[in-house]
């Protein structure tokens, strides 16, 4: 293996970036995104991260995320704080108007200097924020955001990771919900640190804020944090404040319990395993397929001679003999 | 590396299975929803599978997809065939009852031994299916199942892996649909074999089909195969009927034109390399483990000292070289 090392346009991007520069950041994020050998240079250039408070939205459809996010954004900019914003792009061939009209509610930040907005493409379009999720926050951060709000669509273990990656994970409900989003709440209830019904003048809020706030009475917290359930209405403003309060609220809680720290290791851990995953994987890779023995075998499994199971454990067996 | 094998207990059961023994079935489906060595020893000695049709059944939370999938296995019934279920099972602390008023109407077929339904537990509860899924499907097409039918909901990365291995993927929506909704429609879109408007009798539901079938005339099909939008209203036992001709039609369609086998190889690569970067990573975090050095680096990494993409790097490069 090559060491290689980023070359002086790339290496020129990330000086700019630690400056602040908004271009350089765009383009690294999109480096980044394209989760190439480049990817992993730029990110382990980056110096101590960490600064900026990482904050999840999420919730089923329908919930009003985006608008959350976009009054949360108006009100750390009142604060003075720079903010970045990363939401899921679900951009298609086929509904590119119903979705441009979410998204251009965030246009009121576009000019503003201060917020960083990044839409980031996803694979197959089905709305679940890609893994590389965890490199565009680190560089968000690294650029000097105060805070860095992630919106996604709350359903499936992608979101799941990226939830796992924040500090504090707001999950925004709303009071009309199906049976398939019952059981979704339920999954969301574990990942909650500050509840939200949204659309609270709609009928069923209150009771919905009734059953939340029962059913966590029945959790326990490790940390002691009691989780705040919120009845907000984004669209008109109402209750955004609040939200932003307990927010940070979670923050110095955090930092005063121990948890924030614990997670923030828990999430550093999880991004190194990652990495070091895909380093390997790409590694392996190249090996069966510059081998012709090996290449042989998977050629066999292609045409149904022997199970993807029993290839790989060929395969692996002989690599695995090789390196030793 | 000690090569191991299957245990006689184990080994027996698969005997067992491939004689069509329902619960040796239910138990080592349970050992590959474990995801452990033995999953893979497992999965290797199913020899040649493959007969089974494959079918997926997905959309957004509320469409109906249960339903669905009972009366499409109502049909396949009273066709003789013998049919495997598996679904997401979210079931959690806080709301068994609403879920479990989903799966209750399954329990028609639970007394049916020509029927095999199994509830795969999911990671965090949020309802998507896990990577073992693939596994699964493998296990009910050795044990003798013609159809097997997967229900997802149809959200995210994880059900976007799902659909990419089964054979026809029935995408279901229902008339009444938000932002976010239309945006997953997009995604659902790219991946439909046959398209279902469920509960058709509300309304929006005609404007929905005809919005449906103008924008599947913009796009464009590689092998050819013209998508059937249809009107269903499952709980009625209406379209139904229909929908399940169209699935078999479209397995005819690609039995003929290639693009059914091209899909099944397609799989059995991705299977081959998720196996395989299973066990390459196991044994690459054991080495990690096992050396004091590369411990030290990742105790740095942990305390916030070096970055986890700097710490991954670096454990990389260590051990390849040793493997060199």
């Amino acid at each position: 293996m090559i060491e290689r090392t980023l070359d002086p346009k790339t290496a020129k991007l990330v000086d700019d970036m630690l400056q602040g520069n908004a271009r350089a950041l765009a383009r690294l994020i999109t480096i980044v995104e394209e989760d190439g050998e480049d990817a992993h240079l730029v990110l382990g250039q980056l110096g101590p991260t960490g600064r900026a408070h990482r904050i999840g939205i999420t919730g089923p459809p329908g919930a009003g995320k985006s608008t959350l996010v976009n009054r949360l954004t108006s009100c750390a900019r009142q604060n003075g704080l720079r903010v970045g914003v990363i939401c899921a792009d679900p951009s298609s061939p086929f509904t590119g108007g119903a979705v441009l009209g979410d998204r251009v509610r965030m246009t009121e930040h576009s000019m503003d200097e201060g917020v960083h907005i990044r839409s980031m493409s996803t694979r197959g379009s089905l709305g679940g924020l890609p893994t590389t999720v965890h490199g565009v926050i680190e560089l968000m951060d690294a650029s000097g955001k105060d805070v860095i709000l992630v919106e996604t669509v709350g359903v499936g273990q992608m979101e799941l990771d990226v939830m796992a990656s924040v500090d504090t994970v707001v999950v925004a409900l709303v009071p009309e919900a199906g049976d398939d989003v019952q059981a979704m709440k339920a999954g969301l209830m574990e990942i909650a640190d500050v509840f939200v019904v949204n659309k609270a003048d709609r009928p069923g809020a209150e009771s919905l804020l009734v059953g939340i706030r029962s059913m966590l009475d029945l959790v326990c917290h490790g940390d002691g944090w009691r989780i705040p359930v919120l009845a907000t209405q984004a669209e008109n403003n109402i209750g955004v404040e609040d939200l932003y309060q307990q927010i940070w609220e979670h923050r110095r809680f955090g930092l005063e319990s121990g948890s924030f720290e614990e997670r923030r290791a828990h999430q550093r851990h999880d991004e190194f395993t990652a990495a070091l995953q895909k380093m390997v994987t790409h590694q392996f890779m190249q090996t069966v397929a510059a081998d012709p023995q090996l290449a042989a075998c998977v050629t066999r499994m292609n045409a149904g001679e022997i199970s993807p199971y029993e290839a790989a454990s060929e395969v692996f067996r002989t690599v695995s003999q090789k390196l030793r």
